[in-house]
C-alpha cells in the first residue's frame, strides 16, 4: 500500500437521545465528544487533528470546533454540498483526498446533531428553495417528497408494505443488539407496523427514520500512520460523489427524471462507478449500510447498488436477505437511521469500520467489504467501499 | 510531470460593476457567465466540467450551477469554510486535491458576486457570531476590525499613512492599464488620498477595497489533459489553506494574539509551509497577487510571506517596490481589490495565471512564479505559487 493511501483509523460517537430538554449538549459539545471519542479511539493525540470535513447542513465551523479542542493547525476545512445525508461518504472522501494529496495528515469528518436547538427535520420548512414549486402540491417534507418515489415504485413492481415492514423490522431486529440503539429495547412485529399512523402514504411511521441528538465522528490518516494507531485499519476501497444532471435539480429525488429513472435514489451509475475504482462487482460485498431515511430509500439502494435486481427489492427484503445473521446481505447491522440513530448517515460509515474490524454487534463473519451509501439528497449523494488491509 | 498533476488550464471572469440597478444579472447568472468564460480560454467544452468548489460565504450551490449550465456530472461539489477572501487560494488546493486523486478531471473554482441581491459587505451585519463582542465596542464590519491591527503596526513600526496611500496609488496605476478595472480611468494621487474621509481609523476611503458585482472563474485539470488546452499551462506549485489554533478563533484577524504577533494577517507559518511545498523561497518570485482588502492588510502579508521583513512594509512600498515596472516584486498588477475589483480574492488568482502566461497588462518580463494570498479571513487564510511548466 501507498504511504498516503487513506485509512479509516478511528470512529467516535456520543450517546444518543431524542427529545430536547435543558441538559442536552449543544452541537459543538456533542461535536467535541464525537472527535475526542473518534482519536482515543484511533490512539492518537487529539491535537494531531489537522483537518475537518462535513457536509451539507453542518453547523459546527470547523475554527470554533479547532478552538474548542485546541488543534494547533487546521489544515482543511471543508464541507460539500447539499443536503441531509446525501455527502456522509462524500465527506469521507473529502477527507481522503487531503491525506492523499498531503494537503493534511489526520483530517476528521464529523456530524453533530440537536435538533432542538435548530429546528428539527420532519417539519415543514418554508424556506426550502423548491417551496414555491412544492409546497403547494402538499409536499412539505422529505417524508411526502420522496413518498412519490416509492408509491410509483410500487405501482411499477408490485412492491407491498409488509415488504417495507420487514426492512423496518430487520433493523430492528439488528438494534435489540445495538447498546447505543434508541430503539435496543422496543420490538416491533407487522402488526404493530401496519396499525401505525400515516406520515406520508406509502411511509407510515416505522417507514421513517427517527430524529435523535448525537454526534458521529471518523478519523482519516495515511497508511503510513498505520503503525501508531490502536486498532486494525481500515481501507478506503474507494469513494463517489455525485449527481447526474436532471437529478439534480430535484428537491430530493427528482420530478423530471424519464419514468423508467424515477423510482431510483438516481445513484445506479456512481454504483458502477465505485465498483469500478475498487476493482469489486456487487456480489463480492459481504454487509451494507444503506442510508435509510425512509425504508423504501434503502430498499431502491439495493437495487442502484445491484445487490438485487432493478424492482426486485421488495422480494429481497422480505425474503430476509437482509436480516443478520441469516441474510445472504445484512443490511444496517447497527440498526441505520430507523432505529439506531439518526445522524445523517455517518453511524453508517462508523458501522461499516465495526463491521470490517469485527467488533460489531451484528458481526458479519470474516466479513471483508463493506458497501456504505449516503442518502438520496438533496442531490448529490455519494458512496463508499469499505475493506480490510 | 505526473499524469494527475494539477494545472490550471482557463481562467475567466464578467464585467465587473459598481451599483446594482435593474440590469445587475443575479449571482447563477453572473457565476454562469464566468464558467462559460473559463472553459472557452482553456479550449474545453464546458460540459466536461465534473466538479465545483468554492469557499466561504458562496451562495451559488453547484447542483444548481450544474443544472443551468447542463453538466452531465458532478463529481466535486465543496466548499471551504471561513469567510470572505480567506479561502480564495484554498479552493484552489480543494479542486486540485479532487484532480491529483482522480476523484474529478475537471474542476471550476467559481466567485460569484451581487451584492445588492443580499446586502453589501461593508455595512454592519448583526448576525456575525462575535457581535456580542465586538459590536458594543464600535467594531461593525471588517474595516474597524482591521483597523486595530494596522493601528498596532504603525505604533510598533512607524508606519505611516503616506505608506498606506503608496500602496493604494500603486494599485490605482496598475488598474490604468487594466480595461475590466473599475477605476482604470480614475487617478489617485497623495492629496486626494489624504483628503478622503476617514472610515476607519487609520483607514481612508482609499484604503479599503472596492464593493462590486461580478464574478471569476478558475479551471484546474489534470497534467495528462494538457495537450487539449488552448493556452499554455500554468502549474500549481504548491497551495496552502490553514489557521491556527488562536487566529481561528479572531472575528478578523485576531485579538487574543500575543503582541508580538497581533500585527500580522497570522499567515507567516502557512508562508514558511508553501515555500517548503513549492521547493523556493520569497526571493524567487517574481510577482506577487496579495488579498488587499485594506492596503494595510496587503502589506502585513507581504512581511509574512517575506517579500520584506517584519515590520518593513511601510518603507518597502513607500520605496517603490511594488510597482510596476520599475518595483523589485510589483503587486496586485491588475489592480487589486483596492482597484480593479472586489470578487474575494479569486481575480487575483487569475491575475496570476496570466502572469504566467504572459499576458498581464502590467506583465513582468519572463514572470515564473507568482505568490497568490487570500483574505485574513475570518480563518482560515490560503495561499499558493503558480509557476511556468
Amino acid at each position: 500500500m501507498k504511504a498516503r493511501t487513506p485509512i479509516l483509523a478511528g470512529i467516535g460517537q456520543t450517546r444518543f437521545t431524542r427529545w430536547n430538554d435543558a441538559t442536552t449538549p449543544s452541537e459543538l459539545q456533542l461535536a467535541c465528544e464525537a472527535v475526542l471519542a473518534a482519536a482515543d479511539d484511533a490512539g492518537v493525540p487529539v491535537e494531531s487533528i489537522d483537518g475537518v470535513a462535513s457536509f451539507g447542513g453542518d453547523r459546527t465551523e470547523p475554527p470554533i470546533l479547532q478552538a474548542a479542542l485546541g488543534l494547533p493547525e487546521l489544515r482543511l476545512s471543508a464541507m460539500l454540498w447539499g443536503g441531509g445525508g446525501g455527502g456522509s461518504c462524500g465527506a469521507v472522501q473529502l477527507a481522503a483526498m487531503a491525506v492523499q494529496s498531503g494537503a493534511a495528515d489526520c483530517v476528521v469528518v464529523v456530524r453533530s446533531l440537536s435538533q432542538g436547538q435548530t429546528g428539527r427535520y420532519g417539519l415543514y420548512d418554508p424556506n426550502w428553495w423548491h417551496a414555491s414549486f412544492t409546497h403547494p402540491f402538499g409536499l412539505l417534507a422529505a417524508s411526502a417528497l420522496l413518498a412519490l418515489t416509492m408509491r410509483r415504485h410500487m405501482h411499477e413492481y408490485g412492491t407491498t408494505s409488509r415488504q417495507m415492514a420487514a426492512f423496518a423490522m430487520a433493523c430492528r431486529e439488528h438494534a435489540h443488539r445495538n447498546p447505543h440503539a434508541l430503539m435496543r429495547d422496543r420490538s416491533l412485529d407487522l402488526e404493530t407496523y401496519m396499525a401505525s399512523r400515516m406520515i406520508a402514504d406509502p411511509f407510515r411511521l416505522f417507514d421513517c427514520c427517527l430524529e435523535s441528538n448525537g454526534a458521529c465522528a471518523v478519523l482519516v490518516v495515511p497508511w503510513e500512520r498505520a503503525r501508531d494507531l490502536r486498532r486494525a485499519p481500515v481501507q478506503l476501497l474507494a469513494a463517489v460523489h455525485g449527481a447526474s444532471d436532471g437529478w439534480s435539480t430535484g428537491p430530493m429525488g427528482s420530478f423530471n427524471q424519464p419514468l423508467d429513472q424515477f423510482c431510483t435514489t438516481g445513484a445506479a451509475h456512481l454504483a458502477a462507478d465505485l465498483y469500478a475504482r475498487a476493482s469489486i462487482s456487487a456480489s463480492d460485498l459481504d454487509v451494507a449500510q444503506l442510508y435509510d431515511n425512509f425504508t423504501g430509500i434503502a430498499m431502491l439502494s439495493m437495487e442502484d447498488f445491484g445487490l438485487c435486481g432493478r424492482g426486485e427489492s421488495g422480494p429481497f427484503v422480505e425474503g430476509g436477505a437482509t436480516r443478520w445473521p441469516t441474510g445472504s446481505i445484512p443490511v444496517n447491522t447497527h440498526g441505520g437511521n430507523l432505529s439506531e440513530a439518526y445522524v445523517h448517515g455517518l453511524t453508517h460509515v462508523a458501522e461499516g469500520v465495526r463491521q470490517i474490524r469485527g467488533s460489531s454487534t451484528c458481526q458479519v463473519p470474516g466479513a471483508q467489504l463493506c458497501l456504505v451509501t449516503g442518502g438520496p439528497g438533496p442531490a448529490p449523494t455519494s458512496a463508499l467501499v469499505l475493506g480490510a488491509v
